[in-house]
């Protein structure tokens, strides 16, 4: 095993985030976000469950700290030598009198970073607030800035490498939806469909396999299609019944999305019409959509046809997405809404996900989309009607 | 869709949740883990990736404060009446200017509960640093306390209905380990036997469904053997190697665990020995363990069968387990290890996880136990020897 990209281009990402850490203002980043721990350096286990960090210096080398148990997936998911993986013992999981924050800022201690300006991930899921409380109590002199995106912001434009890995990754999210589209009928149980569908997505292709996506894979069904993450059950799909899959792909924790619609038996007025609609707003999207362009601009183009057909949605259609863990494969910094100006750059890769969650009712529509110099195209070549199945 | 408990279950939940805390002396708690929304209401929705929090006052029913998208979930999977779920409007959602705790503190102060002594969970995965500073901010004439672990103490008794998930989730991961038993040989993609075996969790029994495990499933072969948490690749098992696989079940979010030890050929002396050991300890673990027994006796018991051996194991053995959403089933409270004197009480349910990771190679032994009156039983059965297969 070893890191899936290039020493160079992990230099690469290291020296565009400390050309941002010095454009902050901060000598020193403390990542909590275990995506962006990756990004940097290719880090990946299921070790984030117990506190984990990467520090990142201007003048300090990528240090992974996290639990011993943990540390030897650094040796062969990473090309970090030895001394930039330190573990904290096994004494400081789980206690009430003790913190692993207090090992680590103890460790940053030692290398004389109290006193430097430290930012740190102030809004991500697995770094806390007693971690942080504990880390800022260690390091007193320090001072400690909210950089929370900074490296999101970096991981933004994709290189070739993290293209192709996401276009393996859609690659996945077409065959996993196809499963949908086979397995979907009256009587079969959502566990069961969605047991079928989550095997497609991790067997992937003969060629390169699959992971877990970092966003539950979501079945939209019934009452509970006018919610937009509900959980699946052990009911059967029923005649009638429209149904969103929100599904994708995941290779090597990048993920693609990938959302249809399916509805069993004579499809209602209410659902072409806003099948309609919602085809023709992903059109004028997709034309919207190329390098240069603003995020508000592409939701304009959006909420043109919507108007025109007189429909409503208060979210935003889409986000950049990519590399991920659970809970969330979105990278949180642009959002397709009417006050985001954000550019939007060559090689960008952003999910629009067009999800209608109507009075007892919903349909979605989504598509991982490559920004490109002139145009942007689809990850995924998968029909986008609604699919009526006769039943 | 209902909460897959009574009307009667949660209120008692909840008095023992308000006993807590005013023994803590809180008048109001503000939960941020997933898992403890749900144990208090049954909410159940992928919706915790944006920010999301349950407040309970002494004198305020429980009140879901979330994205307005996910606010649909409430009405099929909680008791709660439309008055106690609160949405914030998506213009709060992952933007600079703005946060979603803000509207949170907002609603608090409408409810009068600026200067009321706040709890709050300081160290839980969801509720971030950027979160808790601004309810501060917005309530800054209470005081503000960490109630981490409060409800998650009260998860610790499981009530008859739990047992019965548990008993469920437990006889899928044992399914779940039949499917990787009848699977792993040397050229299958490790990829592809996951796929079969997270499809066997998923699908459950004729039954009832299963559901994703709170803890990501693992593999652990060959070089990645030697870690406690990788992630399964798309390279093939291989003859002659030791394979480990942590799997589980889960059922409504209530997971059980369960690890087993795999060796493709002739194992070698190391494993017979290791694996010989590890067997008696669980055995030693299981005669220890009944309500009374404190935590440390328990690992006692472990930790005279490995001295006989000249083993070491420096990690605990076991903890907790029962609801939980990614990225741990576990519930942060007891830990079995030396210096943990919790008596343990009837109706825990524990997962005692015997991992052994050594030089270039591993193994794992684990089950989840009911803790009863005078004794402990497994809720999976499944042969605990390591698995040897002819190649």
């Amino acid at each position: 095993m070893a890191p899936p990209f290039s020493r160079l281009e992990y230099a690469d990402r290291l020296n565009r985030t400390r050309t941002a850490m010095q454009a902050n203002g901060c000598d020193v980043l403390v990542i909590g976000d275990p995506a962006n721990v990756n990004w940097l350096t290719g880090y990946d286990a299921w070790s984030f469950y117990t506190p984990q960090i990467m520090v990142v210096g201007l003048d300090l080398e990528p240090t992974w700290i996290g639990r011993e148990m943990d540390a030897g997936a650094a040796s062969f998911t990473t090309y970090l030598p030895a001394e930039q993986v330190i573990p904290f013992p096994e004494t400081y999981v789980q206690q009430t009198a003790v913190h692993p924050a207090q090992f680590m800022a103890e460790w940053m201690k030692s290398k004389g970073l109290n006193g430097k300006r430290i930012g740190y991930e102030a809004d991500v899921y697995y770094l806390t607030p007693a971690a942080v409380e504990h880390l800022k109590g260690g390091l007193p002199d320090s001072q400690w800035t909210d950089c929370e995106l900074l490296v999101n912001w970096q991981r933004l434009i994709k290189s070739p490498a993290e293209i192709v890995m996401l276009q393996q990754a859609s690659e996945i999210a077409g065959l996993a939806m196809q499963t949908a589209y086979d397995g979907v009928r009256p009587g079969v149980r959502q566990n069961d469909l969605m047991a079928d569908i989550i095997a497609a997505q991790i067997k992937g292709t003969p060629e390169f396999g699959g992971d877990q996506t970092a966003l539950h894979p979501l079945v939209l069904a019934g009452e509970a299609a006018s919610t937009a993450h509900p959980m699946w059950t052990d009911t059967t799909f029923q005649k009638d019944q429209t149904i969103a899959f929100e599904l994708g792909g995941c290779r090597k924790r990048y993920n693609a999305g990938l959302a249809r619609t399916v509805h069993l038996g004579e499809p209602p007025k209410t659902l072409i019409t806003t099948a309609k609609a919602v085809g023709e707003g992903m059109d004028e999207v997709l034309n919207a959509m190329k390098s240069g362009a603003q995020c508000c601009d592409v939701h304009a183009a959006w909420q043109a046809v919507l108007d025109q057909y007189g429909l409503e949605k208060k979210s935003r259609i889409g986000y950049s997405i990519g590399l991920g863990y659970s809970p969330d494969w979105g990278e949180h910094t642009i959002s397709f809404r009417p006050d985001d100006k954000t550019v939007l750059p060559e090689n960008a890769v952003v999910h629009i996900i067009l999800g209608m969650w109507m009075d007892g009712w919903g349909m979605e529509l989504s598509e991982t989309i490559h920004v490109r110099e002139n145009d942007a195209i689809c990850l995924t070549q998968f029909p986008r009607d609604v699919h009526v199945i006769d039943v």
